[in-house]
Formats: structure tokens, C-alpha cells, sequence
């Protein structure tokens, strides 16, 4: 971090601030402009958070941070990808992870059939929601453990590893012990109590951005669950919110190589929550895999028109089928395997 | 709600939507334009939400929402100002709320300080974080427990009722044991599990806005808590993200009046965290009453250089003093009291 | 558009409000529900924009679009792709475009060497700026008509058609004696002044989005273009103004697909604007070409660390070759050709 | 500015960047961390934009701007408030600015009706459009030079002084015979060649900020008007575009207060364009004032339900003289006139 002084600081200001930064146990470096001085601090930059407060300082212009404030989930701290296995099937690496499956578990028939069609034409995860985080109070709110147990059945049917939400610490033990892996939603990326109770379960993780989360703030919610002993890690993009309304989200294929320019960790792309529509699916499946992306996840309905969430933007089973055979040769050119 | 039909649909597509629209027992009335026909949905709103998946349909070009899906919130269904009463503190009438206090509890003679002198400015209730909800691992996650004890004896010594946030549910009953009221943060405004949990608790709530929550969304939030049974909510605006960084966020305050249309809920104005800078904060604080607000949340602290947490947007007593001074009369102008 | 009463509107209210409608020259249709009567607007919707001033009567809740109201850039009135030529070259098929060249013209040196190199490496026109709108009124402006001309002798040189914009209405002859097509930049999407006379040129446009322009507006202003009567007009999408600072801009693929379904007309992506860093663009435009554009604007430059104007985005020659070397079998695949 | 070099870089790169810092005529000054160091650069921070070109080197991470880029327009350049006549009206002191008056001029009756009655509660100013830019190529476009007539002969026949929107540089002389202040709208902030051809006039301006104008580029604009010998500048907030649809723009009061700060320019407010409706339009006015608003802009016609353009947010002439007669007492205990 650098310490801007004001234009006019005196020599009693600037040392007045070095001596503090020199009580966190910093160093400090002074440049001085024709204007302006710098207080530079030297150091680990994941302690430097409290020196915000200076900017409190009558004498201080700005407090600028120079450096990322996570540490574990950078490529400088770890410059090999991250890879990773669940249930036997690979995480990271070249081989393409496509994870499907309707929106909420609705029924045996639903989840089953979706599954069922899902496998067969290649997707390598299966995804439902059995806790469903719903705007509004008056929504299907999710089948809740019997959906945890359909999803079980399914992967037995399957092979399937599944991936679920799941939205309170005191409901991962019972998510954890019927899912491969555990979604953190969008809305709850900086649920910090629920991030440090996922890391403890030691559970792959699937860390879904906000739609208001900067690339930092999200390497530092995944920075939560790395600390916590918990180095198995996805990070999906999903769609931020714009002004834009012709899509439900601006999905952000931007954050795709400035993760993997940042970060080791593995990133999939969700253009179902990204668009908002099925039409704009496949576009934005392909664009993901071409922007760098190890995955995707896939909203698949067998009657979309009749879904009890987010039917407009799902896929039915044939389309779905369509999208994964033009995204085989894609993915050869980009030297992955899918 | 409405449906607008694809030019070139023909009355077999015009009657399966009318159909499936009144499987879901709505009533249709049909309109043809000269390009489009739109089918009409008669009936509550809050119940419709599921025909959002009839998008998914080849012949439906979209889904138009007319009504605000949210009921026990709005004007319509309550149209007199919702007024209650905290600890003995009126709020929602003429008399403005004004919560002060540090961003977080660092020690007892820090809290008790702050509590006294705020106080002593006319400040009617104490805020103070012992949960905090941090972006980084690695900064102050909060006193805890401890904190909330300092907060009742702070609430003893000046009769302050305090206000304070909850960020899980199993947490809920510790928090309530201790806060006369209870904060949802705006990182966890669609903390759905949370929402309903401190509904249950009968605790008055305070409602943050999330940094990226439409007024609609958060009126919605606001229902959960309502249709839990929980009538005494005050919404929150804090600051919206935006691509603006000369602030650290938006405080939108054209919230206030389109609130004051929409819902009887009182609202109150955090400029601390709005602008992110302690020299902003007087005046969007007195935008924040002009604007109609019924309060204002302000962060103190007196030493805001070492402040463990938003060190550069909190007031110095002797700031925040002077500014309860300004504000005094233009309450008045304005037909409130403080 | 659809006109939604406010509920306890009197027949009287709706009948005033039906009589404004057809004043207009528009039909109407009533729809009245349980709480809310709804009065429709049968007719084109192009005329429709001053209803809007309805929703100031007090009876009024609010004036809702149904349809988009550009016409001539509508896939509904013209449902075939839009392709042309510009110089032979041809836009808007199965060929890729490539627009490739540096941000500013700054020598005659300088162009000769990117677009040679740029032409070798398969760029099928050459961009460069004469005219420049800079944001500071201490940075380089540009050569103006020095530039326009160097831009002419490096056409004669590779045979690739110019592009290049041109910024106020009285500087259109200048530029169009010299260049095959002119750019409109992202600060002036909106310049309907300058619409109006680029229009009239009958000059190929290249309409580049504004920063905050929603894909509506921006048709809008294509409409303006082709309602002027100039048919040949491409829509390049260069990133919008968000929250996420990562990036320069936030590169909004999303609106590829949506385009291709709202407008006919070519549509290219500009990764090098859209992110802002050298090192993502690569990555972006293979996901543009995925995403489905009909081409791409690249900056590239012989010493992008001297460069007088976004030398972080540009590419170095080689750098350039490389990603069209990429590009090409990525193309094929698309079923494109480059 | 800062040039962070990457973890890594030798000695003969740090040079190479210092030597390169030289050539363009600036002082370095270095500093090692312990993973990075740091080159920073000594001298105006006008000239330095060029120097952004160096984040393309191989071995840079960043190139951190610690300055603000305007001179004129900041007030460390200028400490006391820009103060001027227009008209015998002033402006940027004590005194508080009302610009009243249609959106567009739309006929000599309207005109005449709106100009008197707005004069009557109190407007200082008398705003109205000839000249339009409007979204849809098929909405009225202004009564361009005749409407420009009848605003002068509604400046006679009320002593206001009058405010217009001029749209191209070529029509600055024609505007300026008529209007006594020159209105630069949201859409040509940074029409670059507008701002340098409006300098040269001489006539005051009204600059208003784009809807996606950071405060900084807002400045920059405004430096294009003072470095052009044009001191006369009142900058007007007017709404952003954000994610939030409740209201047209979101009105940036924040601005206020962060303008105020970094410049010495007079700005006002308008919470016409701001909000899109005319109910919130009283609350956002007071609330402008009382962030600390030099004046405010706001829309009156006689019969909005039949405007020609913006009928939504424009006030009829009894509820602005309503909303004069409030304002009054709020800008006395502000220490405003009003």
C-alpha cells in the first residue's frame, strides 16, 4: 500500500504517519513529489487492511493499495492450476467439466429423466437445487432433504457425482452427506459464516460470483475456504447485474482469463443464469469455452414450460444434446478434451 | 402479469397458453393487436411468479409482470405509515431515528466512550458490530459474544437501545438475548434462511439494502420478514454499487421517496456507508432527511485512524455533534423532530 | 404499449385516458382485471413514444412498452441477414472481418509497418485514428486530416479498405474522401447530430455502442441510420461501464446473441476496447467469434509501450499473427471462414 | 503516477522503465519492497497520461494514477468558488439557481404560459429545448431555430435569462445569438469537438454529466471548457444509469458533495432527469439542496399529459411554485437565498 499526504503535510504529518504504520510492524519507504509526498509500506499486503483507517487522517489524501489482498488463491502464491478429482471425475485440468440438471428437483420423474438424458449426452456432473433461495416469499422453495435424496438416487442411476446449494451453516452436514460437491449461490458468496462452515467440511466447493462481486472480492471469498483448509475449489462466473435488461444478468466472460491470469483455481461459466434465456444458451456456452473456461453449468428441464423456477432460461434434453455435440469440436481446438 | 404472443401465432398456440394460464387457476382476457396478441392474467400476483416459465414456449415472446409481486409490504395493502416503538424509541412518525455508534466493538472503553458522546448529541439508539462480516479472511472478524455483552452495558450506562447485525441463523437467539434490534447486513439482504429465522425471533429488524438489490427485491426481502409474522421492519439504504469510484458506493437516495410511494415501511439513510468517506457523510446526511427519510445511521468512533474496521468513513464525536446541531433545524423546516 | 389505470380509476378516468389513446391516432382494447384496469394500444408502435406523457395524469400507474420500437432495424421487417461489401471486402457472411491497426495514426513509419504486417497476418481492413476523442484535453489529439491521409497512402500500400471515425457532423466530407468506412465512436452513439449527417453520406458505418447504451438504444441509433437511408451499417460491440474494474470496460458478449435475434444487421466485437489489457485479448476474441460475431477490431502496434494513445490494449505484430493463426481453425469450426 | 513492476523484474528492467519515465521529461524515484518495487514518477500529472502506454512492457503489473488528471478545474488549483453573472443572474454564490421551464419548446402558447408562471414562483433561470437529441429517430425533434425565437422572446417578455442545449459544433454561433448560457447535454459530455467549439463562444455553459460520466472524466470535460479560455461553467448532476429500474436515472447526489471537494465550480441538480417522475421530483430537489447544490434544473409545462417529450417528470406550474414555496425556508437554514 502507498499513503498519499496532502499537498502542504508537514514533516511532524509524515512522520506521524510513518510511526503509525511502523506500530502495525510495516516498514516504510518516503517518496517525495513536487507536490505530493508518498509514504510507501513495505510488506505483507494481507495484514495492510487496517491501514485504510489513516485515510482518516487530516493529513492524508488517499490510502491506495498496490498489491492483491488474497494470498492462497493467487497464481504468484501457487502458479500451477489447481486440479482435482470428485467422484472420479477430473477437475482443472484439460478435460472440460459440464455439469446439467434442472433448476429445482421437482420429482423422481423430473430429476430422473433429466438425468438420465443429461449422462447420455455427455455431461460429466449433475445439478439440482434442493434449497432454493427464491426472491419472493410466495415461490416453490425447494424440496429440501427428499430433493437431497432424489439427488442421490439419481447419481446411483447415473454415475453422476452431484453438485447441490446449499444456503445456512447449520444445513451442510445433511447437504454434505448426499452431494458431491457444494454450491455456495450467488447471493451468499460473502455469507462469510457460511463459507468458513463449508471450508470445515472439507467437501468440494462450487463458489458461484454475486452479481455485484468485483474479481477481488470473489478471490477473497474463495480465500475464506483456501484458509480454512479447503483447497478444492470452482469458482463459477454467472452474470453480474448492469444496466442492461435484454439479458436477466450481464453474463462477465471478462473474468475468465483475468481469473486465470490472478488465480490457479479452475473457473466455470453458468450462461443459464448469465442470460436469463434459452435462446442465448448456446452462444454463450461456446463463447465461455472459448474464452478459457474448464466448464460449464447447464440448466436442463424436460418441460421448462412448466418448471417451478427458472424455466425460461433452461434447455430441454434435446437441445441440450445439440449444444454438447457442437461443443466437442470446439473444445478439441482448444486443446481440451470434453 | 401478461403474455405477449410471437407475430404469426395461430389460435391453437393463443389457446394451449390460455390454457395452461388457467390450469394454474388464473382467468385470461385475450387482446389482438395488430401484430401481437397479448393474453391477459387475471388474479393476485403473487402467485404468478411460475408463469415466468411459459417463456420457455416457441410462441411466447415474453412475459410482462404489471403488478409489484410483493403484498404485506405495499401502500396498497397497508396505507397508513407503519409506527412502532423500540425500547421505548418511536419510529416511523414525526420523530427522526438517529443510530450511531463505531462500525465495530473493539473494547470497552472504545464502546463506552462512543456511547456516552453519542448520546450526549441526541442520538436515540447505539449500533456496533460484534459479528462483522469482512471481505478479507485475514481482517478483524469481530468481538463476538463479548461484544454483544458490551453492547447491553453500553444500552445500561445511556439507556441507548442498541441495534446490531446477525449474520447466521443459529446465531439468532444469542444476538436477541443481548439487541433490542436486529441488523440483516446488505450482504446477506437475500439471506433467505436468515430472513426467516429472525422473522420468527418477533425482534424488530433493521433491513439493509444490498449493494445490488432493486427497490423491488428488497420490498421482497422486507415480505419475508412480514409474512413471517415480523411487522416491525425498517428498511435500510446504504449505497448501491455502481461504476462510480470517487465514492465507495452509490448512496441512492431517490430510494426514499420511490419507498415512501410503494410500501409503508419507514426507511432510514446510512451516508457512512454510502460514501465510504467521513467528509461526504454530513452531507448526504442532511440529504438523506430532505429526501424524506425517517433517520439516519451514522458511524462514530473516537479514534477513527485506529478504528479495527471503516476507519475513514466514521465521525469523530465532536463531528458527529456538530452535525446533530445542523440537523436539528432543518428537521423542523421539514415538519419532523429530532 | 399497454397503459396500467391505478386501482379505484372511474369509468370516467378510463374513458379520458381511451380518448387521449385514439386523439393519437391508436385503437384501444380494455382488460379489466381484479384490482387494476389495463387499456391497450393497437398500433405501430414507432408513433407510440408520446403516450409515455400519459403516465403523468394521476389516474395513470404506468405506461409499459410491448414491442421494440426500432423498425428498420428489426429481424421482424427484414428477416435476412444484412451483407455487403466495403472495397470488395465482403461483411456480414460467412466471412469473417478482421479490423486490425492502431489506435492512433502517429507517423507514416509507424502505419506502414502495423498495416503491413497487420495484412500479412490476414486483417481484411485497416483501422487507425485521425480524429481522436480523448477524455483529457492534455493528451493527443491526432493527426487529423494529416492522419486521414497516411490512412489513404497504407490502403494503396496493402489494398485493405480504411476505417476510421470521424466526430462532428462538419468534418464528414473530409473524412469520407478518404476513408472506405466511417466509425462512429462509443461517445458519440448517441450524437444524433452526427447520425443524421453520416447517414447522408451513403458511406458504410461502423456504429460502435456507447459505454451505457442498451441494446435498444443502440438500435435506436442504428435506426436513425438506416432510416437516413444508409443501409450498410455494422453494430461493434467495445464493452460497457460497470462496477468490475479488472477490466477497462466489462466486453458484453451477451449482446452477440441478442442481436443476431432483435436486428439483421452484421454485428462485430472489439476485445481490445471491451477489456482494455494486451494480455486478454486473445482470449476475448476467440470467445467473440464463439459468441457469434460476424468479425473483430484489434489494436495492434509496432511499439505498443510508446504508443500515444491505449498502448496497454494493443497487440505487437507477432502477438497479433499468433492469435489469427488460432483464429483461423476456430472459424471453421463456426463454419466460418477467415 | 506509480509504475509497479512485476514479482521477478531484474535490475536492467527497472531501468529500462526509469529511463523510459526520463525520456518523456519526468524525475523517478524508486522504491523496494520486499516483492515488488515500485518507479515512481515526479513532475505535473497533466503530461503524464502517456505514460500508461508502459503497462504493456513484459515487465510492468500496473501503472497507478495517484493524481487527479484535471488542473483548472481542481481546486487545488483555484481554492475559492467560481462565482459569475449571467444575465445579472448570479451564480456559485450565496444565491441559489432555479432553471425552470418545458423540456422541449413546443409552441409560443405553452412557452409564454410556462415562462410566466415559472418567473412567478420564483425560477431565476428559463430552460427549454429547440434543439433535441432524442433516442428515436421517429419522436419530435425540436423546432430547432424557431423554437431558439420564441425562447428569446420569452426571455423579453420575463427578464429570465435563457439556457439551451446546442448539439453541434456548427450551430454554437446560432444558439449563442439567442441564448444567454449554453447547455451541454448528458449525451455530448464528451463531444469533444462540441466542448472545444463551445469554449471558444464565450457564453457561460451548462455542463451536464453523461449517464455514465465518472466524476473524473465529468472534470476532464469540463478542464476541455477552461483550457479552451471559457471560465464560466456550472456543472449540472442529472442521474446515472445504474441497475435499478424504479427510477428513469439514478439521481447521484454524492456528486454534490465529492465536486465540491475536488473543484471550485458551481454545480446544480436536476431530479427531473434524474428520477423520470415527477412525484419523486420534490423529494430529490430538496434533498439536492441540502447536499449542498449551487441550483437546481427541473422541468414545469402546462399540460404534461400532452409534452411532447420527458411529460412523465415535468411539474405543473402550481406544484413548482408549491415546491418554491418549500425550498425557501430549507435554503435559508442552509445560509442559501433563494
Amino acid at each position: 500500500m502507498i499513503i498519499v499526504m496532502k499537498p502542504g503535510s508537514t514533516d511532524a504529518d509524515i512522520e506521524e504517519v510513518s510511526r503509525r504504520v511502523r506500530a502495525f510492524g510495516f516498514k516504510t519507504h518516503l517518496s517525495r513529489g513536487e507536490v505530493r509526498t508518498i509514504v510507501g509500506v513495505v510488506g505483507d499486503d494481507r495484514g495492510k487492511e487496517q491501514l485504510l483507517a489513516l485515510q482518516s487522517l487530516e493529513c492524508v489524501e488517499s490510502v491506495v493499495r498496490i498489491l492483491q489482498p488474497f494470498k492462497l488463491a493467487s497464481r504468484e502464491a501457487h502458479p500451477e492450476d489447481t486440479q482435482f478429482q470428485v467422484h472420479g471425475v477430473p477437475v482443472g485440468g484439460k478435460q472440460i467439466v459440464v455439469m446439467a440438471g434442472p433448476c429445482s428437483v421437482e420429482s423422481r420423474e423430473q430429476l430422473m429423466e433429466v438425468a438420465t438424458k443429461a449422462k447420455a449426452a455427455g455431461a460429466t456432473f449433475l445439478r439440482g437445487g434442493a434449497f432454493k433461495p427464491r426472491t419472493s416469499p410466495y415461490a416453490f422453495q425447494g424440496l429440501e432433504e427428499e430433493g437431497l435424496k432424489l439427488l442421490a438416487d439419481a447419481r446411483k442411476a447415473t454415475g453422476l457425482p452431484v453438485v447441490t446449494e446449499v444456503m445456512q451453516p447449520d444445513k451442510v452436514d445433511v447437504v454434505a452427506e448426499y452431494a458431491d460437491m457444494l454450491q455456495i449461490g450467488a447471493r451468499n458468496v460473502q455469507n462469510f459464516s457460511l463459507l468458513k462452515r463449508v471450508a470445515e467440511s472439507g467437501k468440494p466447493v462450487l463458489l458461484k460470483r454475486g452479481m455485484s462481486t468485483t474479481i477481488q472480492e470473489w478471490l477473497l471469498s474463495a480465500e475464506y475456504l483456501l484458509a480454512g483448509g479447503n483447497p478444492r475449489v470452482i469458482l463459477c462466473e454467472r452474470g453480474i447485474r448492469t444496466f442492461e435488461t435484454a439479458t436477466r444478468f450481464t453474463l462477465d466472460l471478462n473474468a475468465v482469463p483475468v481469473i486465470k491470469k490472478l488465480s490457479h483455481l479452475p473457473v466455470i461459466v453458468d450462461p443459464s443464469h448469465g442470460t436469463g434465456h434459452w435462446e442465448y444458451v448456446a452462444a454463450m456456452a461456446r463463447a465461455g469455452l472459448a474464452a478459457g473456461a474448464d466448464g460449464l453449468m447447464i440448466e436442463v428441464h424436460n418441460k421448462p414450460e412448466e418448471a417451478l423456477s427458472d424455466g425460461p432460461q433452461s434447455l430441454k434434453p434435446d437441445r441440450f444434446k445439440k449444444l454438447m455435440d457442437e461443443l466437442r469440436p470446439l473444445a478439441q481446438i482448444l486443446g481440451r478434451i470434453l
